[in-house]
């Protein structure tokens, strides 16, 4: 493919986008394939000789399109968002233009340097505490999901409890970890990845609001000191995936001052809202923590992946981290006066991911991306209102942010038919989380084009599904 | 921005990118700036409101795009190359476009059915064993790099050698790794990070093209055995990042089986000559592998990020790896008739980068792919015949494929004079290692647009330096 013809089909595509940034909408929300559809459809084996961009559209559009879950679709309310602003699209197609890989300083100051300014903004924007900037003795970084982010955390913070000594000797046994039994899977991923141990992180009891009880964190440390064992990390979450609930930061950032525990606070989904200051509280003891991350590929409207991690001690990290071979020495890295943010990741190389998030911050401005968290919690405050004023409903959890944790109360097995009943419909796609036991629908508003016809019909047609779910 | 916005928008983007494309020479290859230039330029506050794209697209002209180091320069012969074919820059901005996360199957079907269906093509492009196809025991998955593969293949074998019992209850004391000692730093940061600890990688000695001895591979394990710890893992290089040695894979995987370690091959930057048959010779044995990987986006010019990650058997990965929380469960999952490539890496999302792949494997054929591979191994070697012509030089390592270590005879603090010097001029960029304890000069071919003359340029460039440093 010559320059021209990359500019040729390179329109093609940018007006493919375009329309389907209008025209999402009408695609079945979520793919109605079967297992193994898409793949029947391709050829078995891979082509020898080139062959036209036009044709390989064609098969874009017919063969691949279909197996697609619309995730920008205004009607998809499932997991949590997915967004990506049309400036984010501009982001990532120039990153990939410049094919640049920012893995030291060196091999492109600008990737480095935009991402330390861009993640500095974002701690005056969401009013951080001024501990995780750059110019402090922190620093941010942009990591490819909250999972990762908070992999990296556990190993900072295991090795910050061991001196700096498991990276070299291998873990001791005996480190135990701390979440409440709503935090995301991740946490127990990375404690069974590091090699401490998915049964040496306990999941702590929460409140009715489905938030972690400081009691409850404070009895499990005391435990496990009484047994010998020794506690070094808790991750806090403000929004939890189930129901959005947020773990109280300043108790639980006081108790891990005390037992001299690392802070991880994973805000994913509800971070971004502290970009207006009415949302503020939820990060309320936020000073206390170590290690923060939110994501703006979530709630900012930044296109996949774009998780920002911030650390207090970048040192902790960076040595925790850092494994440097010959082939990667320079005179910039040697002297110590530049960030290479190898060193604050789990993969070596990374890409230009700084600018999609400096053309959202720069073209839609802090108050575009205001407006947008507004619309959607008064859009989720709508709806659960909806079901609040429905006897035949009722809410799960307390409804926060964004986030509608409901039921029919009919039962699990009926809501679990209205669910496959509304999905299957194409016309919306939800899904569910278990809270006390009980099978729970998750509405999650979110799409950037979503707007309060998308969810009144959305409403309308659960309670249809109902109709017909409970009388058939 | 709006849809028609985006659509103006972009298409100035995409035609920018397209003289990028062309003209790319014309920028230094490294950027000329100073640690901190960049940020200094920046505003010091972010935007509150909105800001028109033309302004934004300014700022990156002007502030960023200085600060930016040119990967695809045809002069850039540094560290392993990073391609990107103007067809995988489309499948990149189509993915940003769609705006899918396949975390799940469910999540979009096509995003995991044409990764898979993808990667099973590459099995047969590359001839590479048949156990590591999908529609076998196997299959391959999408990383971000090959530090991420190592880092899984390194979990997978710690999970089979102890049951699958240290994802639980973290890891036993004494197992014990092995490479060379020219393995990638990656492998020292997996053990690290995977608390097994960098201590316990023997880094085992190597013949005089640096690759892998078996014979002190074996010694290294029975002493290991001997003293009471327990082996469990092997990582083989093919091609090293130093002077790209290829490690023998046959008596490497007999050991391994004898022994009963997992053997992973690490063949990120050499793996994708395979897809000629004349290099095919680098993968004998690698039917004795229980995990491979290569990287696309370092020689068949899928923009980063690409690493291609395989297994013998899946089943090992995913019980590594799974993590199955509530509000992820569907029935596709739960049938067991799809793949959720979540529980075969570490982050939960995923962005949609089969379609890059796919780009970029049919509209330049398995026949444009070889042209390019075998037009940098020959201009390689072309360069490899004029340092063995120059008395004044020396090759400092057999020059394998694409990749040429060679040293001027005037001692190291020559070497690295001549280094800075040409890396100055911003006509050329290369790196060093170091072999057998010297400065080592690395010249890699492996720009998509680098001709014959580049290559001539660059050696010129080399000698003039290495006259002006040896006369003053």
């Amino acid at each position: 493919m010559t320059a021209e013809e990359f500019r040729q089909h390179g329109r093609l595509v940018v007006d493919w986008i375009a329309r389907y940034l209008d025209q999402v909408e009408q695609y079945p929300v979520l793919s109605p394939l079967r297992p193994g559809e898409v793949r029947s459809r391709l050829p078995q084996h891979p082509p020898q000789q080139a062959e036209p961009f036009e044709q390989v559209w064609k098969d874009f559009e017919e063969l691949v399109l279909p197996g697609v879950t619309h995730w920008q679709s205004p009607r998809f309310f499932g997991y949590f968002p997915c967004n990506r602003w049309p400036s984010s699209i501009l982001g990532e197609l120039l990153s990939a233009g410049l094919g640049v890989q920012g893995m030291l300083w060196l091999t492109s100051p600008a990737c480095t340097e935009l991402e330390t300014h861009v993640l500095d903004w974002l701690v005056e924007l969401l009013d951080l505490p001024r501990r995780f900037l750059s110019t402090a003795s922190g620093g941010g970084v942009i990591q490819d999901t909250a999972s990762s982010a908070t992999l990296c955390a556990v190993i900072a913070a295991r090795e910050r409890a061991t001196g700096f000594s498991s990276r070299r000797g291998g873990c001791p046994p005996g480190l135990t970890a701390y979440a409440s039994n709503q935090a995301h899977s991740s946490v127990a991923k990375a404690m069974a990845l590091a090699g401490l141990g998915m049964d040496n992180l306990r999941l702590v009891d929460v409140d009715a609001s489905f938030a972690l009880r400081p009691d409850a964190l404070r009895s499990a440390i005391e435990a496990d000191r009484k047994a010998g064992r020794k506690p070094f990390c808790v991750v806090a979450t403000v929004g939890t995936t189930s129901s959005l609930a947020f773990d109280p930061l300043r108790p639980i950032g006081e108790i891990c001052r005390e037992y001299g525990l690392w802070l991880h606070v994973d805000a994913a989904m509800a971070g971004s809202a502290a970009i207006c200051p009415e949302f503020r509280d939820i990060h309320d003891g936020l000073e206390l923590a170590d290690s923060y991350c939110f994501n703006p590929h979530k709630w900012l409207g930044v296109n996949f992946d774009c998780d920002c991690f911030y650390v207090a001690d970048r040192e902790s990290l960076i040595r925790a981290m850092s494994v440097t071979p010959e082939y990667l020495r320079n005179p910039a890295s040697e002297a110590g006066t530049v960030f290479d943010y190898r060193d604050w990741q789990i993969p070596l190389g990374r890409r230009f991911r700084a600018l999609k998030l400096w053309f959202v911050l720069r073209c839609e401005g802090a108050e575009g991306l205001r407006s947008l968290i507004r619309r959607h919690v008064a859009l989720a405050a709508e709806f659960a209102d909806g079901v609040r004023a429905d006897p035949a409903w009722e809410l799960a959890a307390p409804a926060n942010l964004n986030l509608v944790c409901f039921r029919h109360r009919g039962g699990d097995a009926a809501n679990q038919a209205i669910q496959e009943r509304v999905n299957a419909s194409g016309k919306m796609f939800l899904t569910h989380t278990r809270l006390n036991d009980r099978w729970t629908l998750r509405l999650c508003v979110g799409g950037l084009t979503t707007q309060r016809h998308h969810v009144a019909e959305a409403w309308q047609m659960l309670r249809e599904a109902a109709r017909f779910v409970t009388s058939s």
